[in-house]
């Protein structure tokens, strides 16, 4: 399961050196999080509002090269595994087919009261769930 | 009732043209906002505890001289006026007392589900009260 | 001069109160003057390579109805007047065609040691030419 | 080298979950770093007016339990490793005295040109020199 999301780079998301502050990347990585919950027939609003809530336990970015204000990139999202337990994402961000930035992210599942709970059926893939 | 906050300018806070971007002022205000209360005795976080939501429905902000990277600023927010409809603030920001920004707000107070309702008590000024 | 831009609300730009938070509004704005740059045959990031910066010396904003997580939005972002002196823009923010907020903002024009400069030709409109 | 930084945290870095959202963590990093330079008794912001930048290549956040509006928070910051190469910090985040998450970066250092250069001598430690 992958998702490619085009994002235009904002005069905000730029900082004195000209170029996207580190701190940006991890937002763009959501957005890929959302499409991907979206093509896959749900939506992270829905899941909300039904009491799930998926939180970051664990990031990681690789920064390469940098990208500018009005840039266009093109984001591909990745789901890795997916088990009871946890969910594993993968993000390349690429301009131009080069590879600006990597990065991973683990997300672990709330209910409403905040307590820990199963990932949902309809999250967990056939390789996470033999590896749960 | 004024309140005077000492704010040093985050990295994150500043732009390609090397100084502080102009939608970050009214996160300082923000800042302002939440230590009047505090200063008043109460604390905008017990407010939501208790069911009671403060929303800026107008926000203006006057820009007169940057502020950059680094920078110790003064932020003076000062309750303006307080009905039973609404609240007014006014800011001043200084850097060795030169004025850099000055920003006006109006909030209104909702409940838990969203709805307008009166301005509580305690936050209604003797001033404000003659005029609502 | 009027652009239209199509906005999908970040998760990242939600609050506690799960609405949009009202510093973000500015920051679309500016994303809206990109694109009416854009359209009208320039850019702003030439711009800047050029040394012509734009600062924005004035911002009003009206909230009107909250905007949520995951909502896709439309700005419209239009050139109110150009003189030699100051452009002044208009926004209006809208869901399924409600006006969520308006805003203004008021720009300068700076040479690259941060100057007071005139407004170049190709920004100066018509209407505006004649007021300055 | 450890640097101590208190945090009190904003309204508008927190997510509707009322949570303090991930992408802050690496702000409040970045600050860290800030007051760790200025310790040591130099200051980023004149070594970028020397022409000499820091960029973070690598990012890691472990997240363990959120932290909410208006918390007050500690932020203790470590010099790791700095060699020729690279410069490696290390985070912790607590309040009263609970780690709620814990971090690592590593810097690379560039010239005005944007050319990967070495670390300045005053940034090396001995413990860094040797492994370098």
């Amino acid at each position: 399961m992958t998702n490619e999301l085009e994002i235009r780079v904002r005069y905000r998301e730029c900082d004195p050196m000209g170029v996207v502050h580190h701190t940006v990347y991890p937002t763009w990585f959501e957005m890929g999080r959302t499409e991907l919950l979206r093509a896959a027939g749900g939506g992270y609003r829905d899941m909300e509002a039904a009491g799930i809530f998926l939180v970051v336990v664990k990031l990681e970015v690789q920064y390469r090269q940098p990208a500018r204000y009005d840039d266009l990139l093109q984001l591909e999202t990745t789901l890795a595994k997916a088990s009871r337990a946890k969910i594993q994402h993968a993000y390349s961000l690429k301009r131009d087919g080069i590879v600006l930035a990597t990065g991973e992210t683990t997300l672990a599942c709330l209910d409403a009261s905040g307590q820990v709970r199963e990932v949902p059926d309809s999250l967990v893939t056939a390789d996470g769930a033999r590896a749960s």
